[in-house]
């Protein structure tokens, strides 16, 4: 047992806190430094992105041989919480859902020749990716229910049709990644974009904002894709989904237990500071306690985080772990800012401080990689599996 | 004890139902029909507004010789929990907060040779109206944090300076009516606006969005108010106050509570209709149980709230009634529309329905108009007073 | 709309009121008036029931010809509520579980012939009798799954094999009622006790305590029944056991209610005379605002049994009503009680008030009558019914 | 970061597993292993811990040199959450609290002549040792409400006078530590039993049953103590309270802990066997879900423990650390029992498995070494203090 970091990463921890806390924060205060969706605005991203790759802290969770900093997930996990205390530092430091995502499955399916065309411009932070799994018509939880449909059109070419939606990012993406029924089984495609025959039918109001270029509703109509542009093995679209998701969900983890300590900092200094009936907020133990659970609810999500990233790090594949600690952070972490929110009391509704919008944010946390129930659900099977006798 | 509803009553109750269910409802599918602040379009609200007034289903809360319905408040919560089942209800029906506690305070409190000039307008729907008590230095719970001063120019003049805040629908407004301290005191005002040495400084980005007018930031500077402009008594700001705030936060309980019946009741047919993991999300007990709770918290609120509204009607204040009643609804409404949300999965995050965007709104009723803590604040310390001695 | 009782009942309702707090309430700080159940002892129950007669206070539920007091259901809820503050009420006043319930039926379902024999005593006070539906191979919430069976032997006889569990009181009744399976359907059967055949095996030790003759496991090996022993109609056991089991229900809503009101009060009035760190203990938001939300949910959960009963009082069924009322209350007035055990601390865990029995008493609540998830599991399956289109 | 526990005490782990599952589990199915407190009977008490000396597994929390198997606070961990799988567990390895905390201020602040006379045989479990701080005119949780007093007597004697409550195990016991004010400080003092002037007035009935020797009141009148019975430094009382305290909760964690994993067995294998309404309980969702929340619950609480426990063992006095996992686990932990009663239903409240017993003694987790809100006050207190700036 031991509950401490290893040195080199401890080190980078404090590293991209200083840069979240010294460059980061501060262009929150000025809302010329934001883009229309509330993120931040192209020409300052690009110039903190310099800046993180001149300190070395650029793309943490990719291999050095790509340009990233190789960290095992545990480091992953000490610093995606750091990055996002600012809802600006994902982005910044290359660690953005989806692309984080696709660039881990990137990297384990793709053949090494098909690397420097399809994985490392994203990794140097050139293009953004799409991920397309998502049906309205199905639903998101339930892998059998993908409708579209890949049909092999002569030897050496595939095309698709279907609709997807909650497709993050599909506005600006240069590729994507496009979940298909083969037959039976389903398969992953590579998809440049635009395509002919794809449509982005709208981008969809939501509860969330902040998600680089928000959710779409795609329709493919006959979309051609060559034979090459499977991603990894044919029919294996199913497993490669169970392979990128426990590690997608807890790099979610990571980044809500980041916002969500910011929340409660935000949220401890307004009740150090305001005066009711008397006396400080945080004396008030209608204020005092509500922080204090968060303190509580913090660290166990921490250790449960931790936890879930060092078994995947033992090679692990880590999926009642990850199901375990999504739920526990999803559950809890949306509850801790939702404390910061009526400890901010009218300040929490409005958007003076950046906790209405974590707020907002959050929310999607407890639905999207399987909604809570859906983790109950899987968890629950496999409960009756390893009863001890006694 | 009896638990119907008299016949006129129930009457327009069903009136108003169709009303919302064959006029309203279907306006909520078109963007045409939206103004920028996700509320219905001016244009709309004109042609519906006079079709309610044509069924004489106008100003329910206001006295017939207004030109309202003078319902009971038992009468007015089974309506307005109606009207509310669209967003759209309140300002159709002219009984959207902050006119209608402005309505009630100004028909008790001001004499009858003043009604014609500031009553009737808002009365008739003709002019919108704001209440500015709030203070972003002070404490809205507090009342004692009252920053905002007046002094006296001479004989027959106020001058009102300080910042007030969550003044809603300040843009716009044809007057207000502001809460000063005079001396150790406070007073109302009425304030026509636009007046010189008022500036709205910015409305204020926020989690709900459909409030008329949004959340503004008012600078009050040296701004002139006649003495006749006074409203009612010198010095009786704070006890008015106190009138205002019983059957204001009850009205607010009886229009969220609509809002999460509408929520509901969609979360429930979409239950019904959906399937996952072989069978409808309805025969999912991780999902069929939480409309269960809903339903029993439901029910539980709206008994509450005929409590509430009917210990008013026996001419009692009703201060713990309302209070207890706002705490139960604010807290349970939340929960039951936060339910929907989660049922609906990831549909319920984005504007695809009319939850995603109440479940933004219902958030700041547990903050406004006393957030949950401060009612129970406020209980405790009348529970000591009249307990038994066994 | 109206929240008053008729003048009449809340006479009643003070009168037992005065009764509880004059006469019982004292009792319970004196060893000696328990018997070794933890409930009243004999002696000083005769002398009570007495009194209860005397002041014609004596059992309420039953109609006036058999020597009750014909109240209706609304009557019930508020003078079982005033009996319950005292554990000893419900058999002082002849409104314990089950005798109760089962006079309930037997007034229902018996031949007038029969009623002088087999129910008038139980009225009177000189007899308790049992009630034996579930069982250990069963479970209790499904009906279906009733293992004991009756045979018939010759024409009019019954023999009846199987084994019962959570009989409560089958120690010291002076008959039962008997659920069985005869072919597809169940029939009751009336049995006096004891029975040749009948084997009490053993009382089963238990949270609760204070159940008249504790919950026995009995053992049911070929009993002999007359044809003219069966309750009622053939076939008809699962609809009476309907019958019984809305006001049945209700009626434990009413006795818990009052349960924790009384556990309420002690632990605020011990808040009151508390001091810690300084200042009286209910000055302790942290425990004022518990006693606070305590208050809210007597009054919720008051106001769901008085509309239930009420719905019954209309001649419904009442089904979903008593069950949606049946969940509220069991999960409310346990969180009320497990309160006022955390308010008094070390007090409220050990046997110097009242409040650690009602704590562990209440616990059954949630599991006897329909576990809280077989109501919610039922709601569910109904709500798909009624939906509106809108 | 590391998650697993050194071979040494894995291995020690296991054989207590052992232990408990082919030793002292079997022994619960037969009432004649319990003595009248429901815990073990003292012939089968004797062999068990011959047993367990014999196996090396005595006392794991005490230095070697005494006789313990010198386990640091991460193995004592993973150690007594085994061995309270069985209620039987803490006094047959000799690890049952008040002995337990009491050999661990012995062993710290007894002179080392003393320890043969006044450790050895607690240690040995041939005596056992009693706590006397709380005091019924006090409040537990506000030490600086000890009332009971310690006056010098000449040079060489106290005498003591007071009242203490919570006594646990003070029928039995060969010594107390009592706490007592000496002037503005409070002091320790070390009391052989019985005492000329030292009366037990009563054990009082409480919630829960286990405790050897239950909890007492117990009455000082002029009860005279040499000077050199002392316990290490005049007036250090409450600084030794504290050293006591930060260790004894986690102890208690750790305990129910494990009380709370053997319920969730049970109940998981419960619901895996019993059918309703068509299926096994476990796929019911409402059933199914409970008890994956409570696997998500034991893992939480087991994470928080071994963090406080690591945070001891490095030289730290975990004071925050050790009061956060106290006030999860009490909190959480009781969630997960009451969750196994209702799974379980009619089983749960009844005494055919351990959870009844387990769910009432947990109670008392949530109120002793603290009620969970007075950690949270002193969470909260200390929460201003090293608020990050941003």
């Amino acid at each position: 047992m031991e509950f401490t970091l290893p040195p080199d990463i401890d080190d980078m921890r404090r590293r991209i806190r200083r840069f979240v806390d010294e460059k980061l924060i501060p262009l929150e205060a000025d809302r010329a430094n934001f883009d229309e969706h509330e993120n931040i605005a192209p020409h300052v991203l690009a110039e903190m992105r310099k800046a993180a790759k001149a300190e070395g802290l650029w793309a943490l969770q990719m291999p050095k041989r790509l340009g990233g900093q190789e960290l095992p997930r545990i480091g992953m996990a000490a610093c995606y919480e750091e990055m996002n205390r600012s809802i600006f530092g994902p982005v910044v430091f290359n660690s953005a859902a989806p692309d984080d995502g696709n660039m881990m499955i990137l990297d384990r399916v793709l053949p090494e020749a098909m690397k420097p065309r399809w994985l490392q411009p994203i990794v140097n932070g050139d293009v953004q990716s799409a991920f397309a799994m998502t049906e309205p018509d199905g639903c998101g939880s339930d892998p059998n229910l993908t409708y579209t449909k890949a049909e092999r059109v002569g030897n050496d070419r595939w095309r698709i049709t279907g609709r997807k939606w909650f497709i993050t990012g599909a506005v600006g993406a240069a590729f994507g990644i496009v979940m298909a029924r083969t037959g039976n089984q389903a398969t992953m495609f590579l998809l440049p974009l635009p395509a002919p025959g794809l449509t982005i039918e709208r981008v969809m109001g939501s509860v969330d904002h902040t998600m680089p270029g928000g959710h779409s509703v795609v329709r493919l109509d006959r979309v051609r894709v060559p034979r090459s542009m499977v991603l990894g093995e044919l029919h294996e679209g199913f497993r490669y989904a169970q392979v990128r998701l426990a590690p997608a969900r807890l790099t979610h983890c990571m980044r809500w237990w980041g916002a969500a300590q910011r929340a409660h900092h935000i949220a401890a200094r307004y009740a150090q500071g305001r005066t009711a009936f008397g006396k400080p907020l945080l004396e008030h133990e209608g204020v005092g306690f509500a922080l204090a659970r968060n303190e509580i609810d913090l660290k166990q999500t921490e250790l449960m985080i931790d936890w879930a990233a060092w078994t995947l790090d033992q090679g692990q594949r880590g999926s009642s772990e990850s199901s375990m600690t999504k739920y526990a952070c999803a559950e809890t972490l949306f509850q801790v800012v939702d404390r910061c929110v009526q400890v901010l009391g009218g300040s929490g509704i409005v958007d003076e401080t950046p906790v209405s919008k974590i707020w907002r944010e959050i929310r999607g946390f407890r639905v999207y990689d399987g909604p809570s129930e859906v983790h109950l659900y899987s968890l629950a099977r496999k409960l009756g599996r390893n009863l001890p006798s006694n």
